[in-house]
């Protein structure tokens, strides 16, 4: 791979994926928001016995650094798809909540 | 705003709000992934009840789809705070998966 | 209330909490399944930035005391309404799974 | 087994087989609400791309119903150990949920 990847190149190959199987009418924004969840929680099982601590040292074990960023690439694909069936761009709707976030929660001052 | 926010500017503002604030030493790993899948869970409350047809209208409602929004952004500003303390590039994770589910799901021939 | 309340009796009445609103349409399985989930992520949400310790003491602190019952209430009416419409006995199904664990994970020797 | 399973012996015998391997230490309430919300999960899982009408048959496969009761017991196991290293008893919660459900939702009059 020459270049990095961006989002709506990934976007594109999510869709073109799905729909050479033909999974577009599973596709519903409900069973992709499911699936993203189902998903997380696969995330949140690989930490779930763990201390903090030990939940810091997670990528250094050859064999769960690969689990966790499997994981990582289902929560994202399912959201890039979810995004897509519903037209949102997730960077913009990212962005506006930060800047929300910062009226709501100002920060202390120094 | 005059440029297409990408991610590593997001990850950039979501790491100083973080600090700010000095909420580093909740952003475990383990906290991370938690997080994120109760925001992936307050996704998928607002389609519990719906049938497949009223989930897919759910953006014609201005309320339901600023609360769509608002939690898409949610979801993923924990994916991108946990992908930093992992080190991970969600973007390179996820063109691996596809590149590894192309292999796997072969596509049905014509 | 004079008698300790029992699992048929509970079912019982979320039956008829749900028939006298007639909400019976939304409780398909794939539903009660999401909503169970939905209600088990608000208990994690109680503990998300807790560490170990403080978690442990969630209990002295009425209204946190009275969140998690709240939704500990939640999840098992989610979890007795999904096992009534598919006919499982949940402490059947319990007790014959630890039967199962005992075998496939024998206990270690003194 | 003769009798039939209750809540309070089910305990015991999950409290005994966490004992016997030593498991303590893990069950804090924070991992223990983790583990009920991924064990809600992978229940969501198996319904995660069914239709409202397929998820309703879905004990009709007997592969399908093992694997759905087996997700029930492993929900159920999690929530009785979350209940017992809180002192819940989960009865009486939901039972005095149903009471304030029946206050804050009143039925329909006929």
């Amino acid at each position: 791979m020459t270049e990095h990847p961006d989002l709506p190149r990934l976007q594109r190959r999510l869709a073109e994926f799905a729909a050479a199987r033909n999974w577009g009418r599973y596709h519903t924004p409900k069973n992709l928001a499911s699936a993203l969840s189902v998903e997380s929680s696969e995330l949140v099982e690989i930490f779930q016995w763990l201390t903090p601590e030990e939940s810091a040292r997670v990528m250094s074990d050859p064999g769960t650094a690969h689990r966790v960023r499997d994981e990582v690439a289902d929560v994202l694909a399912y959201l890039l798809q979810l995004c897509q069936v519903l037209d949102i761009d997730p960077l913009v709707a990212l962005s506006e909540k930060i800047d929300r976030n910062e009226h709501r929660f100002p920060a202390p001052e120094d």
